[in-house]
C-alpha cells in the first residue's frame, strides 16, 4: 500500500471514531432521533472533505485534534444535505451508501429533523472548542463555513439545480450551478484546514483557494462520468439518475469523452497550481488523483 | 401608549428592518430561493424573541445594534423551524402569520431548502460581526445558539413531540417536551442578549436564567391555551390544530382553568425572581405579562 492509502486510511479510520464521537448517543433523548443521526452519518462515506481538511491543514500544521473536529463539522453539512436531497419532495432517492435513505429506514417527518439537528450539529462542532490560533480567527472559519453551505453557497445551489430539471443549460450555466452545490463546500474544506494552522504566506493561501476550487469541478465532473458509467451497486446509490430526472450533467452536456478529457485537464491545472508548493502539497496532489481516478 | 408599547413597537420596527437587511436580496442568484427566505420571515411574527435578546440586552448595557443582529439570530432559527414544521410530513399546515405557508406558496423543495438556509443565516449573522466584548465570548454565544436549536434543544422537542401524538403524557413529560420545543430557544435569546453586554454579577444571570426558563414553558402553556380558545383569523394560523392531531397539551392535561391558573402562578414567579434587580428588568417582567395576556 501506498503512503497515500496508507494516510489516507488512518484519517478514514480517526474520522469515524471522531464522527461518533461528537454525534449523540442513540441512548439519549430523543433516542430515536439520535439514533436516525447516527445511521445517516457512520459506516459509509469516503469522507472526501475531512481528507481535504487534513491534507490542508497538515500542510499549515495544524494538530490533527483540530483538524478531526473541523473535518467533522464539513462532513455533518455534507450529511445533513444528503439526507434532505434524498426527500420525496427532492430527489426521491432510496439508496445512499449501499443503505436505504433515512426516509426509508425511518420515516419522512424524522429524515427533515436529522438534517436539521445535524446541520446545527455542524455549527456547534465548529464552535464549541478551541480550533484556531485565536478565537477571532475561528469565527472567520464559522462564518466561512456558514457562506459555503447557505444559500449564496451548496443549499443555493440545490436551488439552482432544482430549477435546472428539464431546462438546456449551457456550461457557464452548469458550473455556476456546481461551484455552488458542490464547490463549495470543497473549498472552504480546504480552506478551514489551512486556517486551522499556522498563517500561510499570501501566496500559498492563493493557490490553495484555487486549488480547491478545480478540486470542487472536478469532482462534479467525476460524479456526472459516474453516474453514468457505473452501476448502482458500485455506486452505493442509485445510478443513472440524472438522465432519468431529466437533470443537466457534464456528460449530458460534453459528451462522455470530452468530460473524461476535462477531468484530466483539471487535474493537470491542479497539480500545477500546487507544484511550487513541493512535497508539502503532495498529499493534496494525490487527493486530487484519487477524486478524478476512484472509479475509471 | 405604555412606555412599555413604545418600546416593543420601536424594536419590532427595527427588527423588521433589520431581517430585511440580513436576508439576501431577491434579485440574487437564487432568485427564488431567496424571495421565498423572505416571505418566510418578513411581513409578520410578534418578534417575542428578538424582544427578549433587546430586554436583556438592554440590562445588561449591550448596544441597539448588536441586539438587532443577535435578535435576527434567533428569529432566523425561529422561521425555519416555522417553515418545517408546518410541511405536510409535520404538521401539514396550510395558514401562517395570516398567509399561506411556505410550501403552498411556492413548493415543497423550496420549503425544504428555506428552511434549511434561514438556519445557515443565523449562525452565519452571529458570527460575521462583532458581537460581544470578546471574540472568545461570540464563540460561546455560537455554541449556546447551536445547543438551543439542535437535537437536545429545539429540533429534539420537535422530535418528542412527533413521538407524543396521540399519546397520553404526564404533566413531566409534557414540560420535558416544551423545555425542549420551544423554551430552549426562549432561554437562549434571554441569554444571549445579555451575553452582548457587559458581565453581570453571577446571581443576576442566575435570576435571569430562571426565568428566561419561566418565560419558555409560560410561552407554550399560553399558546396551548390560545389553540382552545381563539379562532383562526385572531391566530394568522390554524386553531384547534392541537386537538384535531390528538396531541397532548396543558389544557388537554390541566383543563382550560387549571392551565390559565398555571400561567398566572408562573407569571407570578417570574415576576418575584425579576424583582431584586428593581427597574433595570423593567422591559422583562412587561414582555412576561405581555406573553400571558396577549389574547385574554
Amino acid at each position: 500500500m501506498s503512503n497515500f492509502q496508507t494516510w489516507m486510511q488512518s484519517v478514514q479510520h480517526q474520522m469515524e471514531t471522531a464522527l461518533a464521537d461528537v454525534l449523540p448517543d442513540a441512548a439519549l433523548a430523543p433516542a430515536r432521533l439520535h439514533a436516525a443521526m447516527r445511521y445517516a452519518v457512520l459506516g459509509g462515506g469516503k469522507r472526501v472533505r475531512p481528507l481535504l481538511v487534513h491534507a490542508a491543514g497538515e500542510l499549515a500544521g495544524a494538530s490533527r485534534q483540530r483538524l478531526d473536529r473541523i473535518g467533522c463539522a464539513v462532513e455533518l453539512i455534507h450529511a445533513y444535505s444528503l439526507v434532505h436531497d434524498d426527500l420525496p419532495c427532492m430527489d426521491d432517492d432510496v439508496l445512499r451508501r449501499g443503505k436505504p435513505t433515512v426516509h426509508v429506514e425511518y420515516d419522512e417527518a424524522t429524515a427533515l429533523l436529522v438534517g436539521d439537528a445535524l446541520q446545527t450539529l455542524a455549527f456547534q462542532v465548529l464552535a464549541d472548542t478551541p480550533l484556531a490560533d485565536s478565537p477571532g480567527t475561528q469565527l472567520g472559519m464559522l462564518t466561512l463555513l456558514a457562506q459555503a453551505s447557505g444559500s449564496r453557497g451548496m443549499a443555493g445551489g440545490q436551488a439552482i439545480d432544482l430549477a435546472a430539471v428539464g431546462q438546456q443549460l449551457s456550461r457557464e450555466e452548469l458550473e455556476f450551478m456546481h461551484i455552488h452545490k458542490t464547490g463549495a463546500l470543497i473549498r472552504a474544506s480546504v480552506l478551514l484546514g489551512a486556517q486551522a494552522g499556522e498563517p500561510l504566506p499570501a501566496g500559498e493561501l492563493e493557490r490553495l483557494d484555487h486549488y480547491a476550487k478545480l478540486v470542487g469541478l472536478l469532482f462534479q465532473v467525476v460524479d456526472d462520468i459516474l453516474d453514468t458509467e457505473a452501476d448502482t451497486a458500485t455506486l452505493g446509490k442509485t445510478a443513472g439518475k440524472d438522465a432519468d430526472n431529466d437533470k443537466p450533467t457534464y456528460v449530458s452536456l460534453l459528451g462522455l469523452g470530452e468530460a473524461k478529457q476535462l477531468a484530466e485537464d483539471m487535474l493537470a491545472e491542479a497539480r500545477e497550481t500546487l507544484a511550487p508548493m513541493g512535497d508539502r502539497s503532495a498529499r493534496l496532489e494525490a487527493l486530487a488523483d484519487y477524486i478524478v481516478h476512484r472509479a475509471f
